[in-house]
């Protein structure tokens, strides 16, 4: 039997290339398997069932909601956008990692569902900048500072409910950070008991 | 202002290669420290103070036991042996990681007095096979499994008070796993809370 795999769930502010860093993942790691949203949107041209969405009613929609088998799903102008938990179990009860990159909302429903999973916070390397900049000087105003980091403010709180911070200054970089990430949770202890426990009867 | 660095903390039954580990990590990855120990016992030929050792007098040793200025210590055959707390946290302040190889019960002292370490306990590969070989047969008599793991049994049931645990079979292997755990670690929210609260406010 092989180890379950690790469900990766990216979030952070828009323009921190979030959508970028999944490619690298997908590209570059092997076991790493992009999850495929349903939705209740008609298909555009070129658009494929199974592989851009699995396209479904909005009848099947509304069922897969109340018999909860979403980690997670929202409204969009009208459409319905969500993760099928069964697509997901899947891939990762055969042992390959899953990346979901979602809203903050969506993030959260799938951590109160399956809090297992690991959560990472990406920021932009402005952000980041601006933060050394602060640390080194400590002398900017509040009023400053706050100009500065008004539009970012909210969302970069929603870090707290996440695991993992990562700053996107270099792509290859924060891929590698992620990498190594899920290469140490794959250690956790937490995640390994089994092996324990049968060593230690 | 630095990031203060990581304190990992390296357990495992004897025979595991933790030395080896530990030299590895030293050798290939330039921001990790050993942690030099402080003793009673006298110098042997060849040895220097504050290179092999930090040797002091009894009454010395005494005095950091009752100031708590030790992270863990211990009597082997009439002699003395501890971390002294004000070292490791100059180098973690420093911004430097800091590697301690420990028993059990010392890495346990050093845990209730910084929790904010990183605790990893390694196993040996044959250890690993043996538990590999039990899940996929599931087949072996409950006296063949107690006979062959009883030696380990006590030991690995330490693991559950670390946080990772890493199988040493290729000591390269073993080792990258255990820097993309202090990679990994360095980008923990727990970590990184200035960097948010600077932000955030």
């Amino acid at each position: 039997m092989a180890r379950p795999g690790i469900l990766i769930v990216l979030s952070g502010p828009s323009g921190t290339g979030k959508g970028t860093i999944c490619k690298e993942l997908l590209q570059n790691y092997s076991n790493i398997n992009y999850s495929i949203s349903t939705t209740t949107r008609s298909p555009r041209a070129g658009e494929v069932n199974g592989v851009n969405y699995w396209f479904i009613a909005q009848e099947e929609f509304q069922s897969m909601v109340k018999n909860d088998e979403l980690l997670e799903w929202a409204e969009v102008y009208g459409n319905y956008y969500g993760t099928p938990r069964r697509y997901v179990a899947d891939l990762l009860d055969s042992g390959k990692d899953v990346v979901l990159e979602i809203d903050t909302q969506g993030a959260m429903q799938v951590k109160a569902k399956f809090p297992q999973g690991v959560f990472i916070y990406i920021v932009p390397p402005s952000i980041d900048e601006l933060a050394n900049r602060i640390y080194k000087r400590g002398s900017d105003s509040p009023e400053a500072i706050e100009k500065r980091l008004g539009c970012v403010r909210n969302e970069l709180t929603c870090a707290y409910r996440y695991n993992y911070i990562v700053v996107n200054d270099q792509i290859a970089e924060a891929t590698a950070k992620i990498s190594a990430i899920i290469n140490a949770e794959k250690c956790r202890v937490d995640r390994n008991t089994d092996l324990i426990d049968v060593m230690g009867k």
